[in-house]
């Protein structure tokens, strides 16, 4: 059985205060859980499982045996964000963040206020797949360790560096590579194709880019519309101009 | 002040049964709202508002004031699924589906159960965008007057034709244009740049494109990945593969 310290403790890892105190974050879930492991995707601190899940995951490999807790419905059922029981939720460390790394021959995202979590996760795990290493968050980004971003991206958060600070200083100080920003006016996207390299900036959901943002822009690019919709999704916009900048 | 009986016909709104029923669906929020009144792309049955709200809308416009109902925060709060007080909800009647529409010259799309509301409403948005006149949904497909699906994807939902049909059926039946598949393993889609028509199949969030489906494609595409990513979201793989397709 928990102790109630021990319960509060995972508790507090919904809250971002918390995960940044203790650089720990919580995974919830058998998918996600058995994803993060089997990629040893990040250091793991502990596992509150059922004890089918428990019993079941041990037989498959012991590795992670000295990590495992069982617990009782109601017990998950306290550590868990989400209502459905989901037989396992686990405590990992958060990755190392790089605030150093190499512009040339890569694509840079840089992040001005992503609100949505969902929003936030499909960029990560988008960006793993376009093999984008590095994406700078602005301060008001959301979390990337919060629950939902680490339900949808999964070993991605491990494999993409993710650096939080001022996305404009940042911006100022590393234009070594050409700045590129998604607009609804601008050059058509299929000029830019095969580019490779860049810092590219997508705006927030509501807004769009900050005119701060725009300004640094050395070029400014547009995905051809051909309906009557108003805009993109911000994770869609990042999407189709990663393929084409990727795309030779 | 709004009967009971009013109150719990507009709460029922929520449920996919009333709204198939009375064939009507509920918006929320100032935003939605306006957009779908601006755009005239629902026919509006009723406006429950709040009396700040009501007289900044009757000021701008008188032309909606008939359909227009004061209401306290309270009552708002009772109609509304959010949580966050929202100043206005309306009920509108659902869109008249064509089930007999032009595939030639046309991309259709063909969902494959998607199941997240979210990722439905961004396939319809990013559909609109790149001009693309019907989708056909699978039977288990989120419905597509769901309240979340409404609020991300506004004024597009009307510009867009949307019918659910036992969806193999069919494809089965209408196979005069090409039938395309992306999936992990298939033919590079810069290959399929410009095609600008044909049946875009889309899988399942969890299991992708049933067996059935694989076998009806007459072309299986693939989107390049560069990291280790598993796979990408199915609303961003219909975004990249929709802009190469009309990408001339």
């Amino acid at each position: 059985m928990l102790s109630k310290a021990t319960i509060k403790d995972i508790q507090s890892l919904q809250h971002k205060k918390f995960r940044d105190e203790t650089h720990t974050f919580l995974a919830e879930g058998p998918k996600v859980v058995h994803e993060l492991l089997q990629e040893s995707a990040f250091e793991c601190v502990a596992i509150y499982g059922l004890a089918d899940w428990v019993e079941k995951a041990i037989q498959e490999s012991t590795e992670f045996e000295k990590y495992m807790h069982i617990v009782s419905e109601i017990e998950l059922s306290k550590l868990a964000t989400y209502t459905t029981p989901n037989k396992v939720v686990a405590v990992f460390k958060k990755a190392t963040v790089v605030s150093n790394f190499e512009l040339k021959n890569n694509i840079t995202l840089v992040l001005d206020d992503i609100q949505d979590p969902g929003n936030l996760g499909t960029i990560i795990r988008t960006a793993d797949w376009f093999g984008v290493k590095n994406i700078v968050c602005s301060l008001k980004t959301a979390d990337a360790y919060n629950s939902k971003v680490v339900q949808s991206t999964m070993a991605s958060l491990a494999r993409v560096n993710i650096l939080y600070t001022d996305h404009i200083d940042w911006v100022k100080k590393n234009r070594s590579v050409k700045v590129l920003a998604t607009l609804l006016k601008g050059n058509a996207l299929k000029e830019y194709k095969g580019l490779g390299e860049g810092i590219l900036l997508i705006g927030n959901e509501a807004n769009g880019l900050c005119e701060e943002l725009q300004q640094l822009a050395d070029e400014k690019i547009t995905i051809p519309g051909f309906g009557k919709a108003e805009s993109l999704n911000a994770a869609i916009a990042t999407a189709i101009v990663l393929y084409e900048l990727k795309n030779s």
